[in-house]
């Protein structure tokens, strides 16, 4: 089995009911979560040893942390414990023309007031195939975008490959800041993930000058970047079409060998929780990479994984290889018995 | 903040949950509301000094609609207390193609037998904006009717606007005697609301000699109506389309210095509770004449509430003003983060 | 009242939350139910007087089988008390493209290890109106199959009609085994119920030469059984057009004097439950044969009473005749205060 | 199997889970149940034929009281449908120190209102071998009281055995108005039950002139009485210590043929639910009578019973008679693996 | 209706179900609460004009606390809304002989890093009867010390009475630094409650000379400070006798010109929740003195209120002053019917 | 850390609700448990590497033990998949007087089916410290007796300890056959437990001639034993004392170096779960001895973290070392803030 290693934060989410406001809740549902953890542990029921480096508080919320991961396999050596408290967040559930809200609670988390030198990156990137990292990391202080930079050349220099999501979140920083802090990134990475209003406003790529359709538009976006980002074999990202809270189709897109791979569209409906749903596309983008998988089968095995976790609650894929294969092969909904 | 008041009765539902019947049910979801009260509540979140006068008994069950209305800052002043039972309901919540079933059991409640005099009509509506009732309190009882007519004309001389939403109900009485109790109101009323059915059945207004679009025909009607009762200056209803019981769709109409001034339609799927949908797009409505709104702000507004309120669980639309404008302003769906 | 019987297993079902998974449940839904029982469950709904003929453990799950028959007022006077086990599966609810998946727990049962003469099927067919049996008690044991036959022989020698629902389950034998164990029966049948591929690969019929609409093809199905089957008056089937797990079209089809009879379409959408929908409709086709309704009614009475099922949860169809009939002449979703 | 027949109102009961409050309940638990329906249940769990008479509105909650008696295997036959409405009645659970609150909303019934020739008791009372009925029927209206002297007269024709239990609900009617109501009705009586409180308030005896105990002051009444009243050749009650609402002592009393038999005492706690405890009592001991057990066995069955019955949610006792033996006899609380 | 202040933090308890641990928990009960938030909400229930002066952040859980105190009658006009977060803690319910666990996340919220001049003390305490704070908000910060004081200083310039409580806690600060804090404030308070150990280890006092009982020991205690700080009129506590986390003694102790009062002991079991116990003792203390009742009344109403609260989810004492009256009087745990 | 080996089959519990029957359940509680599995979840909680070997089905419900196990750091290693089905058993859970009730469905399970040479005993013995086995494996099948009996030869060979708890089944078989099976793994066991009746029911000792406290008889069996066995240094079993299914009074003996070591006696009550309350005892007396504890230190840990046990839903002990340290060494039920 090949090691992967994912590093990120965790938090607790709280959610909402469906049909229920935050300021009535008697009761919330509680899961942990995490771009790169969910992208862990989907990377487990893939198949691969994965690993997820963080940090957590000594008590039992941190302990509630490491059940999660356990439970799915994920291995948690380099899970330190420490600091004042786990991030949270509220999220009051959407349905039908009404979004979804996120109420963020997560500074002066341990992991985000973590030190540097308190991992020690040789151990964690020994013997691994993958690190990946994504932009919300970088988004929490300078002292991360720091350690994210040093993961990323120790990797290359181990002969890891290095993936990037660049997951942009408007509530954390500004598109400026989020732009300046990935350039110096990208000479690094193998694999990203990013979409065509992070082209333009992260990148700050120019629009094409004629009107694209939205497929090619992306390409144009994608073989230019990669043009100057020789090193970046694989992109992807997903066309999502929000008809409402409760309803979504989508489509993944990836880019190899200069050439723009598309699945089919899922229609999704209803949404049982989209938490998580980009990050079990990119667990499916990556394996099919570390197994080597032709980018149909990849983009066609990414796409179900991300269609599949929107039918689960909870922020991640709780889906073997086999079952997202199955799910994305046979005629949806039938019952077998 | 401007003083407004509702007048009506309030009572308690129990609905089964979703895919439940009621003769199995083990649990029932109790909530408290009426069309008055619901009215009230709304406008209270919508920025109003908001009164609701009632009567309920002088147990829990009343304690427990005192704390309903002040959990939603509707003052509780006018909230009498005494008399035999609150009225309750049953509903059999509906799905798909599957209708929702109403069991009344309100007959003998405390409101229904008040006495007219137990409510001091100057306190209640000095300095006062507005006063808003309901066709459901005329079907309760003549002294109901009396009740309401005392109210009306009283505000008229205090100089407070009246509102009155025909609400008919075909379990309560039938639709001459609705018809009936509800003409001698009509010239005291500076706000109403009703549909197509009720200027047939209620008004007994002679149909157009042509056919007409269902928007010309409700032109129509207000255009004769208000030609009628030149004291009324906005009259208001919904198109409401029933794919199922868990997909509507919801339009609004305002009819206006002699226009009829429509909403977009609100694709409202899945309905989460649609009962108060009415109620939410009564208070919008009437807060846009309050506030001094231009006719289509305040149409679109009111249908953004009312499209709102099927969201969530309850008869309330616990939306603030500036939640309702999110809404009807942004795209539907989206998830912000 | 007419006197029906049915005979079969009805086993425990543990049932997932929407959009949990089987292996992530702390807690699961319990039902009692099986395709006989559910038919009887039905027929009691529907004013027969209806007996369940099986065999439960002695202690509280038989109990429980006991209890949920007596509650929808079917006869438990041939529920046989011991042996090993109560059968049970485990369904993980499916909902959009995700489908519903279930692992049975069945063997060694009661029922399946019943000996064919634990019961007088003198008592029980003696003034009975109809016995109705299903392919699933076939697919059992041999002694299940004799004791089946025994069963349909004795009530032609009363005059009982005999009922049969082909009810095709992949996982419990393979299709040739299926039609092997289905002809010896056929001659003693007078009403049955199979599709299409039942009619391709049990029953072995040839495909007609040219390419019909799924309607004709059924009806050329139908029409050559019944030259071959003539003691067949009633054949039934449901065309269910699966869009996803939560969203279905179904319509019904009914085969009587050389006619198909066509339900119109139930747009299903969401689904509760499907589970049992298919023993509703045959408990509706059921009924209007028993009643001697027109086929037209029988056909729209047993598909409303199918979509009906669809509306809620467990396995049963709990509504009265005079509900299916209002459910079927009524605007859809509408409701009624 | 000797057919039983118990006559009275059986009502929806709302109950709070524990340690809410019913003013800020979100949930109500509904139950159905009365104390002759109660008695009802328990008699077909002990095995005898068990009819319940009785009327309830023709609507959703009618027909729940129908499925909660017949899952307990009791005959609906002589249960009426029509009227206005089912009774209710709203339970905040007590705890500890904390007692248990009732509201009553049973007025306006369909039962308190039915028409005393609604019933053909000839029906009703053929070849029965118990009637029995509770002072609370009594307490709902004149007419009432009338239908059950009739019937008790009837049944003394038929050769039926009367069972009347006192019952007394100080928010129903007041002690004397019991009294002068019940007075009239003894002679008919061959099984009552009654205690300390009753005897004094109700039947207005003398209280001894020397202190007693408990248990000798009690004998002194019911020995008084059976001199009084030698038709009535039973009488029992309970000695019930309520240390808290969730602890309490009981000790069963049976009075035969001149002497006082008592349980041992039973200490429940914690207590689940004593709603329908008296009853189960009073089940248990005409159990005993109509199985002519000896007093010792009958008075140790029936406080094993009511024992029980403080251990299960609802009204009801659903344990059968080898139940109750096996609890009565083995040491409590022990696991059997 | 006597106009009633208390200053404090309010914050957001996550509770876990009984029997459940924080780390496996899938579902949090929320319930907001704070020690001076809680007296605020008892003092309304008891008939007082109750104001709670706090900040809370201007989002969905600053709305929630809105909610909470208006559905308890306690005006929000001095409720701030800004800042960062909601304070918030975790409790792993205890049981038994298992305590209950506290993790606190309460650091940088919107109320413990408000400026002192945010709010108007003059409009707060304007034609006030009352004004509570407790050694929490003190433990908070140097600037709360501050405003704290100047709030005190500012009630006695306005003839307002100022009750304190030390409600000191071992995980927010050292005794100590405790003892160093509460000091300056004694000659502005009127009312104060703190017990043994606090008269130990926060005012270091001297024990006395030879052994004493508890009560003994107390009123030496209470004997010597009042003779210090004769300002303080009115000094109380609880003796809580844990015996499991499901079981507690509680008696109440008020000193008051000279003499100790107490109540009987409440023998509390089970236990529902005792977060909030002291608070309502506390405004069951205050409630008599500003009614200027009895001492022996006073403390026995304050005790009853405590032990009431005991009984109830969350940390409020919802009952109201005949319901705490009615409970002190009356057998415990009867049923009333 | 340490290896160590628990083997043994790990079912699936379903449990009703407090105050229900099962006959009446519509949702259970899952849980997943059996005694060696619930030692090895302990064991790993208290800091040793644990393994536990098996044999579940290839289905989800044999992915729901896996994450089980892995969530409480348990490895899965030797968890084989295949076979027919999960063992489950149904528990009615007991409450007061009430005793639980188990119904087992475990036969034809995956594990009881197993063949012995499916593990290779070597590898899972490789390295370990410890083999912990019990006495319901040796009821499952004679193949069952001699995989025991192989592993605790092998085990002996590399050096492992052996350590076998009695866990004496009435459902599963006789004291006679017990016996009969446990004799001969006698001579390979280091650790054992069992309790009086095993002494003198299963090993058949003769009771001494004297009357002995239960103390002084426990030690009687326990010396005589160890001199017939001196390979078994460590003898262990508990006293509980059944007050009720509520409240049990919990003793720990360990017998070693010819010496009773006793711990206090915890008062248990209420109990939330007792199910694994022996397997989490187990696991202490061997973290005791691996750890080379003083023997009163073992049973004061071992009995504590029994205690703990059953304050928690659930067959686990989900403590960890420190916490169970803490919770005997403080003062019950205190909270601490």
């Amino acid at each position: 089995m090949k090691k992967v290693v994912t590093l990120g934060e965790i938090m607790l989410r709280f959610s909402t009911a469906t049909g229920e406001r935050l300021a009535q809740a008697n009761e919330l549902t509680v899961n942990y979560g995490g771009a790169e953890a969910n992208v862990a542990v989907s990377l487990s029921h893939f198949g691969f040893e994965s690993y997820f480096v963080s940090k957590v508080p000594e008590n039992h919320l941190g302990t509630g942390v490491e059940r999660h991961l356990r439970s799915n396999g994920v291995h948690t050596d380099f899970l330190l414990k420490g600091g004042e408290r786990l991030g949270t967040y509220y999220l009051e559930t959407g349905i039908g023309e009404r979004s979804p809200q996120v109420i963020y609670d997560r500074k002066y988390s341990s992991f985000s007031q973590m030190d540097t030198d308190e991992i020690s990156l040789e151990e964690v990137l020994k013997d691994a195939s993958l690190l990946h990292v994504s932009g919300i990391t970088l988004a929490l202080s300078a002292e991360m975008r720091e350690l994210v930079l040093s993961a990323l050349k120790k990797a290359k220099e181990y002969g890891v490959k290095n993936s990037f999501d660049f997951n942009y979140r408007g509530k954390l920083w500004s598109q400026q800041e989020a732009g300046e802090a990935i350039l110096p990134l990208l000479p690094y990475i193998d694999i990203c993930s990013f979409g065509r209003l992070d082209a333009i406003h992260l990148l700050g790529m120019a629009s094409p000058n004629q009107p694209l359709s939205q497929t090619e538009e992306l390409k144009y976006y994608y073989k230019k970047f990669s043009e100057e980002y020789p090193n970046i074999q694989y992109i992807s990202s997903t066309f999502r079409s929000v008809k409402s809270a409760s309803s979504n189709d989508l489509q993944g897109n990836l880019f190899a060998n200069g050439e723009l791979y598309q699945s089919k569209v899922h229609h999704i409906e209803p949404i049982v929780d989209r938490v998580g749903g980009g990050d079990a596309f990119a667990a499916g983008v990556l394996t099919g990479i570390l197994e080597g998988w032709e980018p149909e089968q990849t983009i066609a095995f990414a796409t179900a994984a991300s269609a599949l976790k929107h039918t689960v609650h909870g922020d991640c894929n709780v889906f073997s290889k086999d079952e997202v294969f199955g799910f994305a092969n046979t005629e949806s909904g039938k019952i077998v018995r």
